[in-house]
């Protein structure tokens, strides 16, 4: 086993250095790694701090670091040159062919003021976590014409989380509407959703891993128990068949992926471009 | 003003390589640009489809698009090597120098398989996310023990989308407690807070960007006066200042932002690592 520690420095939060780094390194599974998660550098002095950081868990570890790094700011950068560390600087490597592509120079300080220029984007965020609050879980139905998806399906199969994050990643109007035990023996699409078909998405999952995260709430009782899973996610399959609403299996999935798949499939965009 | 189409290719939800793209184009206030987010490109067809698409984009526009790519399987990466575009990919650039520094070959088939790996973090993420919603808004206060953070403010300081982010993102237990009128003159700690001020973080905001904040929720009236508005803020620091409880002013901050500085200040590390 390899072991190196990892180094995520950013001008930012670091959210996206981390999730890049992450995902290059994920292709080395024989790689273990201990992380320094850096955000902020946004001075010569926290940067030269960073770097002195570097420097000693080199010292200690005998092992240069792998450091992954998105600082815009040159000056910053350059507080790295001398490292000790293996330095992958995303911006240092990508910025000068894109401005030899559109033969116009980077303006490297502005970068730092997009979390101002972006105050649309924030209140329509809030907005959207607001909206997918107040119209969770079937509690209120009467905004489902400016939902832009209406996600449904049995209890615990995802509905919340997922609605949470288009509203916070992508400004999306998302209610949900959980499938009672009446509406699947019934078979018909509850009243309150007929009208807005276009807008209806089905999220089913696998009857084990339902009964597993069910029993983390309840863990005895008809509600955790397989047979009643297994029973809710094949009538509620049943029912989007019927009815030929698409559904998502999210078993295996992370919470952006569901959310990635359903907007590709809806055909719906952000609405924060 | 130049103008681009840009690509975003992923093989999975294409967050990080728009981040990460978007971050690089911001460097370059004169361009403007169209973005196509192409996620879950997982197969050779629909490599070649999207290869296809950037051709098409380059003859309609007379000018080549900017892709930026993460994919990490080398033969679907392949299928853009003769396309028309300008391809930024961030693995092709950055896998091989840690394959050299490692002295190991990298395996790309692995990088596909980690959202099924991650499913503990997906629990913790809806558990996370769950804990938020239960114990938002000073609804619930018995589960404070539990907590690695609660957050304290007046009505629309951003304390909910905040405490969603850091469960969706980072697995972290936050709470949040609405500072009332009577909390607010009394400048004592509401009794409930008192046993976990250690855990304790204040937002504090402008009060203009709180005035257009509530007016959006309740446009007259007292709320949403900028008189009201200004006293809740002032007498909302007086007593973070009072009890020694740390503070931050969200009013340019988007929600990642709030939640980095949070975490760092507080030395709270993400659950998900």
């Amino acid at each position: 086993m390899t072991k190196r520690s990892v180094f995520f420095l950013s001008d930012h939060t670091g959210i996206t250095v981390e999730a890049m780094g992450r995902s290059l390194l994920s292709q080395f599974p024989a790689l273990e790694y201990d992380t320094v998660h850096w955000p902020f550098i946004d001075t010569i002095e926290k940067a030269k701090r960073a770097a002195g950081r570097i420097n000693q868990e080199t010292m200690r570890s005998g092992a240069r670091p792998l450091v992954f790094s998105t600082l815009v700011d040159p000056t910053l950068r350059a507080c790295f040159r001398d490292s000790a560390g293996l330095i992958f600087d995303f911006f240092e490597h990508f910025t000068q062919p894109i401005e030899e592509e559109l033969q116009i120079p980077s303006a490297p300080a502005l970068g730092r003021l997009h979390s101002i220029g972006k105050q649309n984007a924030y209140n329509e965020r809030i907005h959207a976590v607001n909206y997918a609050l107040t119209n969770d879980d079937g509690a209120v139905t009467r905004n489902y014409d400016s939902a832009d998806l209406i996600l449904i399906g049995v209890s615990r199969s995802g509905k919340t989380p997922t609605c949470l994050f288009m509203g916070l990643q992508h400004g999306i109007l998302a209610a949900n509407y959980p499938l009672t035990d009446d509406d699947l023996d019934d078979q018909n699409l509850p009243r309150v959703l007929q009208p807005y078909v276009e807008k209806l998405y089905g999220l089913t999952i696998d009857p084990r891993q339902l009964q597993r995260i069910r029993k983390e709430r309840r863990a005895n009782g008809r509600y955790s128990s397989f047979e009643q899973c297994l029973s809710e996610v094949q009538r509620a399959e049943r029912l989007f068949k019927r009815h030929s609403i698409r559904f998502l299996d999210t078993t295996a999935m992370s919470i952006e992926e569901i959310a990635a798949r359903l907007l590709q499939e809806a055909g719906q965009e952000s609405r924060l471009d």
